[in-house]
């Protein structure tokens, strides 16, 4: 998606070969604009999927989650990452051990929000690991949802998370991909 | 707000006198036409104050100050809870109280997300005992920026939230006012 690529370009900040920063549009201030251009794009993959359910996983994935789900008509799940005092009862729970925050924690949805009847379109702002997808994954298997697709929107395809998920025997469609981030420039991968 | 207050009947749960639970469209799931419709009271309250960026605190909070945002033609940004690795540097912090999680924690926003020339309206999802909108404010002040209102989806009339916030001089603007939670029973403050 060249909108998006133009963003990192401009606005992502390469932190180190592994990290790169977009907290001016994606991760801290959001670009709503941006949020709704994203949304057309995963509409225009996922429109003849039959989907009933956006699930991501706090905090990141919500606004592009919100938007996409806005446009093809359907509720919006978040999983989240903290058990607190009012979604206690009755949860789907998996574990996801964070890179970035360097420890495993519990990430949970209500059996309320997913059913066999649900056809989910999995929906995050990162592919890197894959940890977070794979949860959401097991989640929606937990449920007995179907999953449709997993929608990302920054891949680092140098890391192994698209291939964890492919081997899942999911289809991954990412709307920008990055060969490496070395020498404190992001290089996307020719498509 | 009629359509969150009949959203509220009909699909919150009151878990105590003090504990009300909408995770089946707002902290959870959540219901993209009600956030667009959220939204659009807002707008409706604050298009002539020169709004530049919509203020909340993840993750509740997220969805309907980006569709607010959104409407606005401005951006969001919703302070985090959590310091990750990616977001260290140059932060304006504020320590919150949470009675939800019975404990203190660091919120932040970048310092480069918010300036002097910056109105902002802070918006979040519940309003009960005003610690998260006091942190909010405090971080505008922090900023430098001027603070234009304080939109809340649900107030609990019956905590003392909106007196501590109109006690620092701020205008609430709320959808719905709980008057109390009392025998299993959401009654709303008439108005």
């Amino acid at each position: 998606m060249r909108l998006l690529k133009e963003r990192i370009q401009r606005d992502g900040q390469v932190l180190s070969n592994e990290v790169l920063k977009v907290d001016r549009f994606l991760t801290h201030q959001i670009d709503p604009e941006l949020m709704k251009a994203i949304a057309l794009e995963f509409v225009r993959e996922f429109a003849d999927s039959g989907i009933t359910k956006v699930v991501t996983i706090e905090s990141s994935g919500i606004a592009p989650a919100l938007f996409t789900a806005y446009t093809l008509g359907v509720p919006m799940i978040f999983a989240r990452k903290v058990k607190s005092l009012t979604l206690s009862d009755e949860l789907l729970t998996t574990e996801v051990y964070s890179y970035t925050k360097k420890g495993t924690r519990t990430v949970s949805i209500s059996k309320k929000g997913l059913s066999s009847e649900d056809n989910v379109l999995i929906l995050d702002d990162f592919l890197a690991n894959g940890e977070a997808a794979l949860g959401l994954i097991d989640l929606c298997h937990q449920a007995g949802a179907e999953i449709k697709g997993i929608g990302i929107l920054i891949e680092k395809s140098f890391q192994p998370g698209r291939e964890k998920i492919e081997a899942a025997g999911y289809n991954v469609h990412s709307l920008a991909r990055i060969a490496s981030l070395k020498h404190q420039q992001v290089t996307f991968i020719d498509e």
